[in-house]
């Protein structure tokens, strides 16, 4: 690491789809840095504020009771024009016009790609804040917005189950996680759904309409009487949850729904531990700015503050948990047990 | 009214779509039931359960805490084969087997309608609980379950809002009522949604594409960076929201995205208001059971249990709110307005 | 009703104790009054604000998406000094100074009385609107703030009888509301307590401890293991809930545990059904400014807008639900019935 | 580890004060089982129930959906009576009757030490699963329901700063965790408390009331018109959180409010983290009975299951993260900075 530069103002953006816990981990930016007498300045709409010169001062009057909210105050998107090989050197002039001497960015995998394009130019200290529902990020046990999505998932998937179960019904609910099956697996274990579909699944193996009916077949001889819910990624079935229920109700002769949870995944009031991870890795991306880092992502493993090179954070491959797994697809997979328990009855 | 015959005996049935609420009108029934000595016999599976002989005793104990879950823990379902010529000589058998004196369906307006084809039979009294999301039924204020519907909905406008308003962005949210706009204009409203397509609006004077882009320029116009959140009734708009987001993204070159709400709408913890109406209406039931009213619907209007006949529940229309459909349309239809205000500036 | 003035700028300002919803209704005034091309300026602190002649401009950008957020704004107060003789000559001074030419007053029954004050020096319309989670003000069903107090409680009610029910436990729940029952009344039957102290009650016949316990005694005997939930309005028992477990835990010696849900129940997203009243009766209050009313309050009965003068508000007495209290204390109140059902078992 | 016996059926039961996701450790627990062939036995009311022999077999369909709800099916209770001499050797025998091969234990310290206790007597395995709200248990990350106490008592504040901040007042929030201040400090950030008290850190340096006067003093220097809101984990002030406010009213002249959380942080629906951390441990419990291990509880460390002996889990201290004590002290406590920040404006 390079012999810390003094830092005065630090620029700050949110990029990239919007994720709840942005706004705490901005409150945790800027209250941090005005504890060390740092300016903050913040470029708004992520990348497209940087290019147009589109900037507000951040003051703790800004962002003091903004954690509980979600999006993000100083608002996001998705920048084409950034990815242009002239748009560093026009984002580097209006970062120094502003004086800015370190840039922090709260976003996902292709916020930190724009991070290194910009890098290639800008040569002070830029920091990543991971903010991206898909926790597909390496370097940090968990997003900032995962928890709260995971959150969301799991409460849409428990009022699935009440009318399901009041009606006998199969449902398919598709999640978000087109490429990481983080929020299908973590919502199925939490809603105890029956099945899921993830993408690292289907990669090792795809499944088969045969393969889901016979499953839902067994699970209903097991049970009689029984809702079935199913998990289902993004992306992970031609013509999604809506063709999967057509496929299901042709060969089940029983009513399979499907229901598309969208974008309302992306709001809603953060979750404590929302709030906490993103308040933590406030602190620590204005402690490693001061300390000179650059071209690093905040992250907390294992429930320490870390910093890992940008670049591996989308490179380098965050696994989902064998544990869990193994655990959704053997716990909730019942099976018609043939042979009898080895013990007597108890004696009342 | 005829003179009441002695009750020891109430059937009870949850039948068509499920409705939160129905678990807490259940309960309402058996506690006041048994308050007065009355036994209680639920069918499961609605009027399947009624031909399928599927019963069970409901006593204090089974309901005792029931009413904060949405679904009915005796089963709801749609039930073709009741439509039949010979189903209600069928379920008069089954009733009479098991000395039922009066018989409590707990659903909409095609399980009202099934109880008008049972009573062509079976002439003992049969008394209505509106239990249903969509509110359409004639003879009550609310029916149970949409207050709660109307909240789910909401809450998903809400949580659209927050990432709507991160970036800037275009959304169109379908919900339920295919026949009635209740949750449509109770939801639009609660969430300050910028537009909504009614089915009672669309009679009068379908939307077009093109009054819909205008008024989402003319929003922006006034407004700045902003959000859109259009609410959709399902069955509106040929192809749903995924089509007319597409049709507005290609007229608006802005990212407009649909959502659909679906059948999360049916299920989460009843709200307050709805576990208050299911249990004064299955008093009210259990009440006009014992005075002998027959082929009637329980309700509450202006604040007072009534009782309304079944026939009229889906014959006669209740109307959306004038009041509030004009509230929706003029409070948040900003206009560029040309003139200036008259009054002088105040003086600080 | 007097030939109504031009109106060119409306003053407003929230006062008392907050309730959620005020935002909404604030946020209806001010699209309204826009809407009319009508000015808004608002008093910051209540009452307060006008004497200190603290205020700010309200524009639409100000209010547009506040609907979702409990608290106000524009800030609350209790004014002790507003009751002085000579605050209505210094708060006209202020009104007329910003050229008001009418004034909305958000609150309870103490800020209607401070508008009467007012009243007596500045003649010009003062139109209150009803922001009081007691809903203890007559000319309106519900006041705006009163449905999400309830649900706040429902939900704490809920949550107690989590760990009610586990640990087989008798809990009493102190709830807001020490001259009405309101908030008592409706969250005891939407969470299914078995008991409730209310004030309306206790004029008429208080309870005695010995009362309380033979009632405990009653349930336990029918139930067998089990929870008991008790809501007591707050004011209601000398030493409140804390003392009340004490002497029930004498008696009975068993756990009995006091909660106090304090403010909690003035915070929290408002309902939709806050949200759609608090719309509806903003807008009202507008209109009822603009045809020139005078020293009365806005409201919704039997889903109707109404006005009704400020003073009867507080001078007239909303009761309870007598239907709403008799369902209560017979249906969740179990007695061990000795004569047999009249009727011979089902047969299977 | 000894060399596993064959385990053919087990015990479980939930003791001590109930925990938000107890019912998902069960769950798994008796679906691990069950997918292992083996038989579950509860015991009601804790270790109650194992000294009167109450008892149920627990299958599948017992557990099928309850991981989403609070308390605990099997029903929990503390057992003065278990601490006798001679009650392990009553409790053996039931176990024994009962064929019963290793016992699951669900419950905090106490319940523990109670394991400790039976083990003196009874040999076979027994295994911990860490159910209490005050996450005070080494060997395991977070315990079961530690996040859901969080997540409500979060709610709570959030509602509190509503109300706070619209009367600009202070208030105090008394929540749980008398010895262990985890609650305390996870919930103060999580909702941006401008001040905490825990136990420990009032057994390094008690703070003084004017300690606090002037923190709030200095807050108010800087923030201007704004709200205060402490949290004070239980037992940590004598007269606790109503005295406080007493003392800082007196003081500061100012309205100041407390607030007891109470019992709502064991109840509510239990979070993902909750639901998942359950599910996870109630599995890996079965593994280690299944392995042989006796005498330790399962636990998840850096998201790895572990075993950790029962003796240490309350022996061992489970310290408090330094690094958020030190954020939520620096970060959000507000001093007037005298230093001019270094940089020049920018310039628009």
């Amino acid at each position: 690491m390079p012999a810390p530069a003094k830092i005065g103002r630090i620029g700050v953006l949110t990029s990239g789809g919007d994720a709840p816990g942005m706004n705490a981990s901005l409150r945790a930016v800027v209250l941090a840095a005005k504890h060390h007498s740092i300016d903050v300045v913040a470029f708004r709409h992520g990348y497209e504020g940087l290019l147009n010169d589109d900037w507000q001062h951040m003051n703790e009057s800004d962002v003091l009771h903004i954690l509980q909210y979600s999006g993000t105050i100083i608002k996001s998107a998705r920048s084409e024009r950034f990815r242009e090989a002239d748009a560093p050197a026009a984002a580097a002039q209006v970062l120094d016009k502003h004086q800015i001497d370190a840039l922090i960015v709260i976003g996902g995998d292709g916020s930190f790609r724009g991070a290194g394009h910009l890098g290639s130019v800008w040569q002070k200290p830029i920091v990543g804040i991971p903010g991206t529902i898909d926790n597909d990020l390496y370097g940090t046990d968990a997003t900032i917005g995962y928890a709260t999505a995971v959150e969301t998932a799991m409460d849409a998937l428990d009022k699935i189950r009440d009318t399901a179960e009041a009606m006998d019904r199969v449902f398919i609910v598709e999640v978000m996680g087109r490429h990481a099956g983080f929020i299908g697996l973590s919502s199925a274990m939490a809603a105890g759904a029956e099945r899921m579909i993830l993408p690292e699944l289907q990669k090792q193996k795809p499944l088969t309409v045969e393969a889901l009916v016979k499953h839902i077949e067994n699970v209903q001889k097991v049970r009689g009487d029984s809702s079935y819910v199913m998990v289902l990624s993004e992306n992970q079935w031609p013509g999604g949850a809506v063709r999967l229920a057509e496929q299901l109700e042709d060969r089940l002769h029983l009513p399979c729904r499907p229901c598309l949870l969208g974008h309302i995944q992306r709001g809603g009031r953060p979750t404590a531990s929302d709030r906490i991870l993103a308040t933590r890795i406030g602190v620590h991306a204005v402690n490693l700015v001061m300390a000179g880092a650059n071209q690093v992502m905040a992250g907390i493993i294992a429930d320490q503050p870390v910093a890992t090179p940008l670049a591996d954070t989308w490179q380098q491959r965050k696994g989902l948990s064998e544990e869990m797994i193994q655990i959704q697809q053997t716990l909730f997979n019942p099976v018609k047990r043939t042979a009898p328990t080895s013990v007597a009855e108890p004696q009342a």
